[in-house]
């Protein structure tokens, strides 16, 4: 079934304007007719099945139900604390990290990033994501969006840690593994996991020795293999939700 | 450093030479010159260090150490049996599967399988996905080829199983999850683990009839979210690589 965003569901038998891109979308581009249903999103975990119509020149939706919510198609307490990438592959993490169920994901700016985000803007990067995010939303029936953060040096970042604990994934192998430190401490709880996956080129050693003074910053890596970030970034989403799911069902 | 793969690799201070391909890529594309020293890989576990030198109208190879072995660079016992996906996605899996150490991947036809095999030719596939693969271990170091297996359907693999455990990851969530099946089983052994994921529509109920009734096939899920076809490849394999590696460490 399709899917539509949009920041306020109508309760059953009413309606509510669709932004115009969306509803651009979802008539001129997927040619959805009006008799066939589609799902509106809030993007905050709630969902109602609904038809469009045209009133005057603007576009509505019809809810056909009472808006509700699926406690299995929301996010995980998994934050993502990602080295921007270049080109195609922060795309990727940030589609399949939507798929994985993370919660939130900053972009990073480390010592070793390639990309150059004076040029671009750190708003411009966010919004870029972010609108990568809510497409991929849309696609694999998620109900509440990958909030993408604003860009943030590493240096900052680690100054600013949210609650809950923090593991760093080094691509040098000292020290336990993810699944290793993970199961060596308590879960479930209500605080998030944050994830920290370092830029092409890595941790610099003043990064690195940085993770090390942290008390807060749980340093561990992902086995032998040798992998591109954008790998290492999605296996350690998928080691860690399945290590939660786990958790929560034992 | 760069890497280049040849079918035998010289002794110290002896010469083999290049394949054309290889050869021409090293020079004309990579433009890497005579003095910088590239790594000579068989593809079967074993590299070399080496620099380039013309012989006549050949390019060889020779060797400036003993042919070694790094069995951190291995794969491990995972074999990917992977529904046939459409586009880029195959190739993403196939690139990915490298770098998380699968050990050969075998593209599977499935009911649901949208692209056209008679039109393009199992040889041609299997030769496309090898190419991929092949350009993937030479770019993530890894020593031993992920050997990708002529496409086989769905019904002659299943009567053809390999030794070894067989773990089916079902879209649809009955029984337990992937990391509990493993877990609830003795590690390591000798004999490969194979993981079986569907195609963009996951198995037909008629193949997941054909699962449920052979006793050597596990059905499992990988928890509630839904992932496309090649998120799901990529987080089970990154899953399951976590637990062997675990269970070979402690």
């Amino acid at each position: 079934m399709r899917r539509v965003l949009c920041d306020r569901l109508p309760q059953k038998n009413d309606t509510v304007e669709l932004p115009v891109l969306e509803s651009n979308h979802l008539i001129q581009v997927l040619r959805l007719d009006p008799e066939t249903p589609f799902e509106l999103l809030d993007g905050s975990g709630h969902y109602v099945t609904a038809v469009w119509e045209r009133h005057g020149k603007s576009v509505v939706a019809r809810a056909l139900q009472q808006p509700q919510t699926d406690s299995t198609r929301l996010s995980v307490p998994l934050q993502l604390m990602m080295g921007l990438l270049k080109g195609d592959a922060m795309e990727w993490v940030v589609e399949k990290a939507v798929e994985l169920g993370v919660r939130q994901l900053t972009p990073i700016l480390h010592e070793f990033t390639v990309v150059r985000v004076e040029k671009k803007g750190p708003e411009q990067i966010q919004s870029r994501l972010q609108k990568i995010a809510d497409q991929s939303l849309k696609q694999c029936g998620r109900l509440d969006r990958l909030q993408i953060a604003t860009p943030l040096d590493f240096y900052s970042a680690t100054l600013s840690l949210s609650a809950g604990a923090h593991y760093v994934c080094d691509e040098i192998r000292e020290g336990k593994t993810l699944i290793t430190e993970l199961r060596s401490r308590p879960l479930p709880t209500p605080q998030p996991v944050t994830l920290w996956v370092g830029p092409e080129g890595g941790f610099s050693p003043k990064e690195r020795q940085e993770v090390m003074r942290n008390p807060a910053l749980i340093r561990c890596h992902l086995g032998p293999l040798i992998l591109r970030a954008e790998t290492a970034a999605i296996a350690a989403c998928a080691q860690l939700q399945g290590i939660f799911y786990e958790h929560r069902n034992t």
